[in-house]
C-alpha cells in the first residue's frame, strides 16, 4: 500500500493516539492529521467531522465512521457515491452485551434495591420474579443487536427483536416494520434501544410507544439520546406505567446540569460509556477494509445514505 | 404412586407453599409435614431437618435436599446406605450465571463507580480496560459452576475453573486439586466461589490463597459463607491486593449488626439471595426422581457422602 495517503480527523482530538497507531498499521502509507487545505487523500477516517472537510477532499475513495452510529456524518453533505464505512464491530458489541445485560439483570433481580436495603443496615427478601414474565424487546437487530439478543437469550429470558427489515435472529421472536411495532411493544417488558439514529427512529421512545409495552417494564437506551423523548419517558415512569429506565446517551452530552435525568431515583445514568470504540481493535479493522477495497472487493459496514445507516 | 407417603421439613417454615405443591405434583400419594413422631415415609424432603426427624424416619428410601448445597445435612448422622439427592439445577443455575455475570461486568466496567460519580453529578472519564487483563476463576466446577463458567466466557473473558477432580468444560482453562490451587488462582485476577462447603473447602479463600491471585481483582462468593475467612479478606481488600468484592453469603446470617462487610466501601453485600431454590422446578424435579427411584432407575445429584457433596 505504499503511496496511500490517509487523513484523520475527530471531534474528539485524539489524533495523537489514532495518527500513529493508523501509520503503524500502515507502514507503506501517509497518514496525516486533516486541517483546513490538507492535501488530498485516498481515505479519511473521521469522527464527526466539519463540513469543509468533506468539500475539501474531493476524490476520496471511501471514508470511515471511528464509531457504529454514523448520524452524525449523515447530518452533512456528503460527496455523492462516496462510500462511508462504519465499524461493525471493533470489540463494541461484546461492550454492549456486557451494559445491556448488566442491566437487564441489575433490574429484573432487583439487585439495585437489595443493595440499597443492605446499605440502610436491612436484610431483606423480595419475591423472586419469573424470568418468563420479563421478556425483553430489542429494537435494532444490527451487528450490536444481534449479539445483544443472544446475550440475554442465554439467560433464558425471552427475547423479542424488531428491525425496519425483516431478519431472522436464532432464539429471537423477530418484528419489522412499523406495522409490527406495536406487536412487539405488547410483547416486550424491557425495552433495549440499539436502532440507528434517523428520521425515522428519532423519538421512537415516545408516549405513544411507551404505552404499549408492558407495564413494570424498564427501558434501556444505549443507541443516541435522540431516541428518546425525555418529557414522555419520564412522564411514564413517574406515572407508573414503566419501572425505572437505564440511559447512557442524552439528546445533549454531557448531560445538562438540572436535567431531571440527574438523580431521579428510578434512573440510572452512565456518561456515554456502553460501548467505547477500542483504538486498536478499530484501527485493525480500517487496515483489513483499506486492503480489501485497495484489491476491489466489497468491505462490511457500507452505509446506505438513502436508509440513514 | 399409590401408596408412597413423603414427608416435608424446611426450617423455613415454608410447608404452607411446598406440601400442597408436592401433594398436587404427587395425586396419589400422601404428603405431610414432619412432626416428631410422624408416620414412617417412603421419602424426605428436607432443607437443615432436625437430627430427630433423622432418626425418626427409619426405612428412608431417599432423602431430598432443597438446595444445591447439602452441608447443612452433612453436619448431622445419617442413616448409613440412605441415598442423599441434592437438586442439581432446578432454576439456579440460570440465577447463579445472573448474579456472578452482574458482578463481573459492574466490577470489570466500573459501572459502580460511574453511577457513583454520576450521583454526584460528575460526567466522568474512565479508561477502558482490557478483558484480557481481568482473567475469571471459577471455584468449583458442579452444575452451578460449569454454567457459571459458560456464561462468562460469553462475554469473552478468559475463564478458569477449579475442581478437586480432574474436569474438561468447553472455553475453560481447567485446574485440578491441591497441586494445581496455586497455578488456577495466579492466573485468575476476579475470583468466584461456587465449591460445595466441605471440610477441605472451608476457608479456601484465606491469606494464603488470596496472596496468589492476581492483584487489583474481585472476589465473588456465592457458596457459602464459611469458605471465606472473613479478616483475611478484608485485609487483602484494606490492604490493596484485592479491589472489593461481592458476597451473598456469610459464616452468620443474617449477617450480624456491626460487621465490617455491612457498608464497607469497596464490599457489596446481598442477602443470600444469588440463587434462590424455585419451587415448581424444584417439585418437578423431585417427582421425576421419586418416579425414576420407584422404578430402579439411576438419578442424578446423589450426594457421595465421603466427599460431602
Amino acid at each position: 500500500m505504499t503511496s496511500l495517503r490517509v487523513v484523520y480527523y475527530s471531534a474528539d482530538q485524539d489524533e495523537d493516539r489514532w495518527i500513529p497507531g493508523l501509520q503503524a498499521a500502515l507502514p507503506g502509507a501517509e497518514v496525516l492529521l486533516w486541517e483546513p487545505g490538507a492535501s488530498l487523500a485516498d481515505y479519511a477516517v473521521v469522527w464527526k467531522p466539519p463540513q469543509q472537510m468533506l468539500d475539501e477532499q474531493i476524490g476520496l475513495k471511501a471514508l470511515f465512521n471511528t464509531g457504529a452510529g454514523v448520524d452524525a456524518l449523515m447530518q452533512l453533505r456528503l460527496p455523492p457515491g462516496l462510500p462511508v464505512i462504519r465499524l461493525d464491530d471493533a470489540g463494541m458489541s461484546v461492550q454492549m452485551a456486557e451494559y445491556v445485560c448488566h442491566a437487564v439483570i441489575r433490574h429484573f433481580r432487583e439487585l439495585d434495591g437489595y443493595e440499597h436495603d443492605m446499605a440502610l443496615g436491612k436484610w431483606s427478601f423480595r419475591k423472586p420474579r419469573s424470568r418468563l414474565d420479563y421478556p425483553v424487546g430489542i429494537l435494532g437487530l444490527g451487528v450490536l443487536g444481534e449479539r445483544v439478543a443472544k446475550a440475554v437469550a442465554q439467560f433464558d429470558f425471552p427475547v423479542n427483536g424488531w428491525s425496519r427489515s425483516p431478519k431472522a435472529v436464532e432464539g429471537v421472536q423477530c418484528f419489522h416494520g412499523d406495522a409490527q411495532l406495536a406487536d412487539f411493544l405488547a410483547a416486550s417488558r424491557i425495552l433495549v434501544c440499539l436502532l440507528p439514529l434517523t428520521p425515522e427512529t428519532e423519538g421512537i421512545v415516545n408516549a405513544t410507544n411507551l404505552a404499549h409495552l408492558r407495564s413494570g417494564g424498564h427501558i434501556i437506551n444505549v443507541a443516541r439520546g435522540a431516541h428518546v423523548v425525555d418529557a414522555d419517558l419520564l412522564a411514564a415512569i413517574d406515572g407508573g406505567h414503566v419501572a425505572g429506565a437505564t440511559l447512557d446517551v442524552f439528546r445533549v452530552e454531557p448531560l445538562p446540569q438540572g436535567h431531571p435525568y440527574w438523580n431521579h431515583p428510578k434512573i440510572t445514568v452512565t456518561p456515554h460509556t456502553s460501548a467505547r470504540t477500542l483504538r486498536s481493535e478499530s484501527i485493525a479493522q480500517i487496515v483489513l477494509k483499506i486492503g480489501a477495497l485497495e484489491r476491489g472487493e466489497a468491505v462490511a459496514g457500507r452505509v446506505d445514505a438513502a436508509r440513514g445507516y
